[in-house]
């Protein structure tokens, strides 16, 4: 959270100090309230109506066999997605969030499926280990994916917005640019993924290693590009968008992270819109959080993606709204404060 | 989470493994959810219906300064709750829970307020420095209380319990309570409770101290009795007869451990019906839920009590819930296993 605070946050936590409860007593809730209240610009935040948007890709790098799934599972989760069988579909509708589904880099033609929107970049990118994994065209071009799901949202009226992720073998090209984009090594951010074993998980470490290798000394804003994932793109493309617009995101999980740090290649002060949900089980996220400087609100030992961490939030957020929002003051409801 | 599992938890586990995401990938979402199965002894839970009753109760040990409140702001509190307008209504609300305010022990005539349970034992504790602080009826009737409440709850069909506390002076009786139940020291138990500056600090150190020298020697059971309070006491009684009837209550904060602690003394086995909501900033709440053998969901510095943090994580168990329930299965979503 903030430690300087604006006009509003400061006159929100005026507000905070004067309802029913020892000053302070709420904890984070009052942070977050006072946060949303800043963001806003108001002194009571508005309810949240948050959207998630979930981006899907396949990556050319799962030839390398870095994960524990076929790269096929990507499209068969979109399909998943559309039928409403999915996690993220779960937890968007029990924290009343709208969802969009968001083919931008599937290895599949999916062109027939109804239900979710066709925005396909390109099919999968192209190895990471060998090459660019895709154009400069190809990124600018998801990333507007990303930009057109963010605009579409708050036009809807969406004041929450959450990316979060499908594709096989993501977490690599997320390893990849955290490692990149933070200075931390290979080992200190590669985890398991979706479950991969030791010899794999060893195999994994060596093609980030790699990569790594064949990018070194190119410039930040060329990582995603080189080692990102049309999904990371277009999550970095609707983060850029969200904060140019001044609605605040709330960040998901190792991809998302990964997402967050490339977005903040085009947009340094990008963290002033972002909370951090949780803490994934994903080797890095601390780490990758913390150079966004974000203090996650939830551990709960998550590793799915999908944006389910930052769902299963929201009621969270919600609750401190309410809380800041409804509750009487000690003038109101007539009760002693403590110098009374 | 218990590591031995009944027969429904591991077959709620088994469902959990056919859905779709990798195993073990929802992380402590998954542990909720088996762990409910198990207590409802079905492998789908049913949604939870839960119901928080707030205690309230006066202690006769304000008088010697341990709190930065007066004691008539435990009676303006009750009238706050009455009218809707406290923290733990609005919480209540967020989550769907239904909501019931006890003054088991409120130092004040509240006979004339209306939407209140009217059970009171006592107005107000003895001091607990001097000697006991009720008689060993009192308790009695109290806890009594506590058990009409959960009969109540349960016969109107709910299945999560939830008891929150208000009481000035409470965090006194309740450090008393665990040091006494768990043999820790008063300086790893105290805290500053609503807020106590550092002369009152150390002087409630000291008051604890000698209260537990008057107390040595005496059997477990009479620790309630002794330095409790008539709302700790009904809490205890609350999750007694809802151990005995089955159902599962969420812990809250620092009272809430101490009245579970108390609880255990006259049923060693509670803690398996027992879920730990949260961790607060009073000093001692991790030592005494890790004394219960409890890992807590969240940790927001939250010290407000009211049932507050509890009815706060009700959201994340709902969610656990409907995961469990209505995600797709590998095989339904036709959707590749990593063993597919």
């Amino acid at each position: 959270m903030s430690v300087c605070m604006t006009g509003s946050e400061s006159e929100a936590r005026a507000h905070q100090d004067c309802l029913t409860k020892p000053r302070g007593s709420l904890g984070r809730l009052e942070d977050i309230a006072c946060w949303l209240a800043a963001r806003q610009g108001r002194v009571k935040p508005e309810p949240l109506r948050p959207h998630i948007a979930v981006f899907a890709g396949d990556h050319g790098v799962c030839e390398e066999g870095v994960s524990a799934y076929p790269s096929v599972v990507t499209a068969e989760m979109v399909r998943n997605f559309a039928r409403g069988g999915a996690a993220i579909n779960v937890l968007a509708r029990q924290c009343g969030a709208s969802l969009a589904v968001v083919d931008v880099g599937v290895a599949a033609d999916l062109a027939e499926l109804d239900g979710i929107v066709h925005a396909n970049v390109r099919r999968g990118t192209a190895s990471l280990l060998h090459g660019p994994a895709m154009s400069g065209d190809e990124m600018r071009a998801a990333m507007q994916a990303g930009r057109d799901q963010a605009c579409a949202a708050m036009d809807g009226g969406a004041n929450l917005l959450i990316a979060g992720d499908m594709g096989i073998g993501n977490t690599t090209a997320s390893a990849c640019l955290i490692c990149r984009l933070t200075g931390a090594s290979p080992e200190e951010v590669v985890g398991t993924g979706t479950g991969v074993d030791q010899a794999a998980y060893r195999h994994k470490l060596e093609v980030v290693g790699e990569a790594l290798g064949r990018v070194a000394g190119q410039p930040d804003a060329d990582a995603l590009r080189e080692l990102g994932g049309l999904e990371i793109a277009a999550m970095a493309g609707f983060y850029l968008q969200a904060a140019e617009a001044g609605v605040p995101v709330l960040i998901d999980g190792f991809i998302s992270a990964a997402a967050a740090l490339a977005a903040r290649c085009f947009e340094p002060e990008i963290g002033r819109w972002m909370l951090a949900s949780h803490v994934s089980q994903e080797t890095g996220h601390a780490l990758a959080l913390e150079a966004l400087g974000l203090s996650p609100l939830l551990d709960f030992g998550m590793r799915l993606g999908e944006g389910s961490g930052a769902a299963l939030v929201v009621p969270l957020l919600q609750s401190a709204v309410a809380l800041h929002n409804d509750m009487a003051s000690f003038e109101s409801a007539g009760v002693t404060d403590r110098d009374g």
